[in-house]
């Protein structure tokens, strides 16, 4: 799967490249961070890396831990102009500000989301755009109808919304979460799996079979080493196609939010 | 099932009759039609008869085919202050105005949507409440969480919205189109199975099995007669528990127009 990744990295990342040397208006993001949270520091530190790379501009507003107030984000969201996102998990009980969809690059916002469910939206959320790229990529772009995918985890920010772009589709979704009893399913009927659910050990590479596209969104801390949602079993190597962790749907993730935000530049553009 | 709709219908009049009375601002519905289609010139009726029957306002406008622009149905929408719904068709390729969330009294405005991705919604769409009472008053009210739910159809209205309430409740959720290979579906696997697809025997009632809630959200014309998306085989009784076409959801869905007139207003009290 290391190859597909790349190739999709390296089409999408051209394809970035030419649109905006299109753009009349330059690409600009701003990230909003509270607090040193370690794993924070370092998608962020990606997300910046990759604006350099491309010697556009990234906005990035580190905020104290100790004395930010909700009123400080939420006047930050009221006075952007250009694409904002405020980087999870925030401190203290601080929630990310409800955006308006023409500067919500992340597509978490209700205005956002409820275009999404109208089909009517500008962004998907980056990791739902990455793990469409994946399907694509694999099942072939105009495939999605009919497939069998099967999606693990119901949060706001992969889960749900990707079972909503996929039914939007015509794919046959199946929704499961931390109440479903996931030892009953029969995994090998579904054409895709994808697993969300922060849970290392959920499921494990010895339930897939050939042909299966299984697409690991985790990203756990297990014995300092970073582990996907899926356990490798020890010299067992399975027939399906599993995304590595890391190295996987997170390096698209990363391109998705300068993707996003050349989308919606692109928008306010008319 | 009769007698579970009829059971549900008495229970819910009779606590929005109370909540009515607690209410410091009238209860007011603006309902919009164009031209007239015969099927929303029932639908209709029977909204109003509700609201007369309980001494309420309800303000119906009806547009002529041969005039109304989109303008028109727009300004209805910037100019209302009150909950307000434009009847489901409209003619002429004209399309519903995309309602604020505090008027929005059908739930099918991207606002409403929005907030019911992330769990924040006032209201569902009507026929989507129907259903989750029904499921509530079967399966239990405490028991989504874990429910296996198949939702056939995927429509913006009743289809995706709740499949994506019975996510919020945890329910294990399976969603099928068009699309779908419906033929292979192993549908005894199900507990609740909600058809919404306005294609008359697209199932039937020979393959349900007892224990299971069908819940059939169809209304079809077939030879001049009401009926639902499931085929009843003549002489056949299966031992599923069926909701009936005409009086089964239809008959819930009418309610939640006042239901969520009234949670609209109770909002705006705040």
């Amino acid at each position: 799967m290391k190859s597909v990744i790349n190739t999709i990295y390296e089409s999408k990342i051209e394809e970035l490249k030419s649109k905006i040397t299109t753009l009349s208006v330059p690409v600009q993001l701003t990230i909003v961070t509270v607090g040193d949270d370690p794993a924070s520091k370092v998608y962020v530190r990606n997300k910046i890396r990759l604006f350099d790379e491309l010697g556009l501009e990234c906005n990035h507003l580190t905020l104290a831990e100790e004395t930010t107030v909700q009123a400080d984000l939420d006047a930050l969201a009221a006075n952007a102009d250009h694409p904002i996102l405020f980087q999870l998990p925030l401190p203290n009980g601080l929630t990310a500000p409800d955006l308006p969809a023409d500067i919500d690059v992340d597509g978490f916002g209700s205005e956002s989301l409820g275009q999404l469910v109208l089909g009517q939206n500008t962004v998907l959320p980056c990791t739902v755009q990455a793990t469409i790229d994946i399907i694509s990529a694999h099942c072939g772009e105009h495939n999605f109808a009919g497939l069998k995918v099967a999606v693990v985890g119901r949060s706001n920010i992969v889960g749900k919304p990707l079972a909503i772009e996929l039914i939007n589709r015509q794919s046959t979704v199946a929704s499961f979460n931390s109440r479903s009893d996931l030892a009953a399913v029969d995994w090998n009927k579904y054409d895709v799996i994808v697993v969300a659910t922060g849970a290392h050990g959920i499921l494990d590479n010895s339930q897939f079979i050939e042909g299966q596209l299984i697409i690991d969104v985790g990203i756990n801390r297990v014995d300092g080493k970073l582990v996907g949602d899926i356990k490798h079993h020890h010299g067992m190597v399975t027939a399906a196609s599993i995304t590595p962790v890391p190295g996987g749907v997170g390096r698209l993730t990363c391109l998705h939010v300068l993707g996003n935000a050349v989308k919606l530049i692109e928008c306010s553009q008319g």
